[in-house]
């Protein structure tokens, strides 16, 4: 018999922490977890999962406009926020059930209540005032969106968290930031209708990701009527008398909206965790420092997904959490391996790219193809949409490994998530050149491009 | 100086023909090339593309109902089926125009005349009643629908060709076939609202296609109120007083409908070419027999694309143009690879396959892994559709090689496209495995099937 109460105490219910739970409970291990909030945490509960239903929702003013293009006449439409809102809350807390749910039919314990640490083997679930131990535990806490409080008037803006609950949708919005949370609800607002601004202190908008898809998609976002505004930022923001707010830029522009939201980055939940207390060390940023196992600085405790400001990333937190368990209970040390993981961007036209930009690749290799296709998508011909596609290999001229692949486009998520297997298995472009097209798609422009568009020598185009 | 007018001169201005002539043509050669239609083919003309033109149009009405999960409201909808066709039509023209103007561009010929053989070398222009000599000759004249004249009433029928020209658009249409092309038109007729029934022979729609994703399709057209009719036929059809159409079934049912279209299989296209004249030989079914080299019976004439009845795919008949430019003006005899060719049937939901059915690898390997993932897409959840995705991976439990991929939902196409690249490379299921999630995808589920759903031992499921 043990002399803790459980084998593993979870602190979070997020994405990393029921995987870890439940997965530990299924080996026979005595586990427990605890959620202050609503199981499912940042992805289910106020990320991925609403923010997708969102975009779907804003994408639909572009349908009725193409219609036309293919024989429709579509009568007036109108949008109902609210409605969408409680759509949305249905589903979310439908899945916020099936997560509970099946953390506890693995067999862990399910606890709603806020959970410190009160030493190494010791934590405190602070509303029912109980201690309990445990051998190891887990912090699997999260982040949440920084408020910017240095700012005059941070208090009068919002964040994503309540972008999802807004009473009502905004006639004017200005967004502050130049990430993939700030471009994705500035593409959302616009795609419902709303004037919106996005205001970015950086020279161009999704900094990491391939410069090429950066401008296309900035200049999209501009035809369609959404103003990007970078190298800029705001200094401050006051509530006016009549209820609205006024941004006021570095610029000296002063900008007039209904809502200011903010997405300047994320911080680590761990303020008031007892982490000194049980000897966990934080880094210069708040977040739980780890080694390559995920073990924090106390022994016996180990830290997963947006906690330890790794990768960011629901499934990131979900192979760390895989990792964590081999590491634990199955005697077989595993590092997360955080190499080739593609992502996107839900923005319109939506982004999605794996492996390394042109300018990465650039400093990593002598020698670089660059074949890059941008062409109208079938869809658009009838409907007499502006819109291009944009589908971009970086190849290592040398071993003829495609290192990277970054596509702007219609489903460029989709397409990035089987690209990744290539990209992860190292394949070569003239294995990309030896599979056959499938006609009429757009993806068979990734199997068609024979000549590189332009070549790379020591990260210079020549 | 050359004997002959020509270096090569190719029958048919389709996919096939055109890409071998502009090759030939850029490497040098003396090239003509004779259609005697319209540029394009039956890919540019009436096939691929104006078929997906109709797709985006029939699948309007699923966004406007879907809308309303989301907090639309949609006024009344009208379609107008001529104003369809005119758009169509315009692009047709405008893809039409590119194709003879790339192929003028490469320095070939471009002839609009009927081409037919009059001896190996010899060629005569049956419009203009002029010969013409060429040192090599191709045959890219492809296919046509299968009228079957043997039903009594087949004139009373149309087939593909005739769909893209419908003066009106039916209320009631029945398809004889269960190919894709009978599938997707049956799918693009119900999408716009025609009374739809699809009467087929076989036990079950697709045949060659895995049976899981044949019999999902199915039922999903059923769910939709596309009525599928398995193991039948017409046996007659009769025109009635009143216009409409009346096909007497095998089993006794009368269908009445206002078109009744056939999609019964295709036909190549040798008659009246002089075949018998240059010694060009042809199979039982009347199509181009060839060797392994795309070479006729005649020594120094070739045939490629639909007319031989190999792959009747448009990027296959490109292939073989390819392989035949190596073979003949590059000294690299070149045979066209058929493996692992992805291929999409664009119904509704959409299904796109690679590799081996589980049938067929259950025929070839002793064991296999099955893995099944059945869900509903996300944006389903708000929209209340009933629709759900499938995906199915096939291993080989010896080797973990991924045999075959097969896809039923949305961008299914697209993701085939993507896969045939890991299919054809003969990535592993481990290799899937180690690849990240990207969140919220459908694709991710293809990474994200750790156990599998079932395993096949000699063709048997256990």
């Amino acid at each position: 018999m043990s002399a803790y109460d459980y084998d593993l105490f979870v602190i979070g219910g997020g994405s990393g922490g029921v995987r870890a739970a439940r997965v530990a409970a299924s080996l026979g291990k005595k586990v427990a977890i605890a959620e202050e909030y609503r199981f499912g945490g940042t992805c289910v509960i106020r990320g991925c999962v609403p923010k997708k239903l969102f975009v779907y929702a804003s994408q639909f003013p572009e349908a009725f406009e193409d219609a036309a293009g293919y024989g429709w006449t579509v009568g007036e439409r109108q949008f109902d926020w609210q409605k969408l809102i409680a759509a949305k809350d249905r589903e979310i807390e439908r899945l916020e059930g099936l997560y509970e749910v099946n953390a506890g039919k693995a067999g862990a314990v399910t606890i709603t209540d806020r959970a410190v640490l009160e030493g190494p083997h010791e934590i405190r679930l602070i509303g029912r005032d109980e201690r309990v131990t445990a051998d190891q535990i887990l912090i699997a806490t999260g982040g949440r969106p920084n408020r910017h409080p240095a700012m005059p008037g941070a208090e009068h803006c919002i964040t994503s968290e309540e972008a999802f609950h807004l009473k009502e949708l905004p006639k004017r919005i200005a967004i502050l930031g130049g990430g993939y949370i700030a471009v994705e609800f500035a593409n959302i607002f616009h795609g419902l209708g709303v004037e919106t601004t996005l205001v970015y202190r950086g020279k161009e908008i999704l900094q990491g990701f391939d410069d090429d898809l950066r401008h296309e998609l900035h200049q999209a976002m501009d035809k369609k009527g959404l103003r990007v505004h970078c190298c800029d930022t705001f200094e401050r923001v006051d509530m006016r008398e009549d209820g609205t707010l006024a941004a006021t830029c570095k610029s000296g522009e002063v900008m007039v909206a209904d809502q200011i939201m903010l997405a300047i980055g994320r911080t680590a939940n761990t303020e008031n965790l007892g982490c000194e207390t049980a000897g966990v060390e934080l880094d210069e940023r708040g977040a739980i420092k780890i080694d390559d196992y995920s073990r924090t600085s106390a022994e016996n405790i180990y830290a997963i997904g947006d906690v330890t400001h790794r990768v960011q990333l629901t499934p990131v937190a979900i192979h760390e959490a895989m990792c964590l368990i081999e590491t634990l209970y199955r005697g077989k040390p595993t590092k997360p391996d955080y190499g080739s993981i593609a992502t996107a961007v839900f923005s319109q036209p939506e982004l999605g790219v794996v492996g390394l930009t042109e300018h990465e690749a650039g400093r990593q290799y002598a020698g670089l193809e660059i074949y890059r296709a941008s062409f109208r998508p079938m869809k658009n011909t009838l409907s007499g949409r502006d819109g291009r596609m944009l589908m971009k290999l970086v190849v290592d001229a040398d071993s003829r490994r495609v290192l990277g692949a970054h596509i702007l486009g219609p489903d460029a998520g989709e397409l990035a998530q089987v690209l990744a297997i290539t990209v992860k298995a190292g394949l070569t472009k003239d294995q990309f050149d030896a599979t056959m097209a499938v006609h009429p798609t757009a993806a068979e422009e990734l199997v068609t491009m024979y000549q590189p568009s332009y070549r790379v020598k020591n990260g210079e185009r020549v």
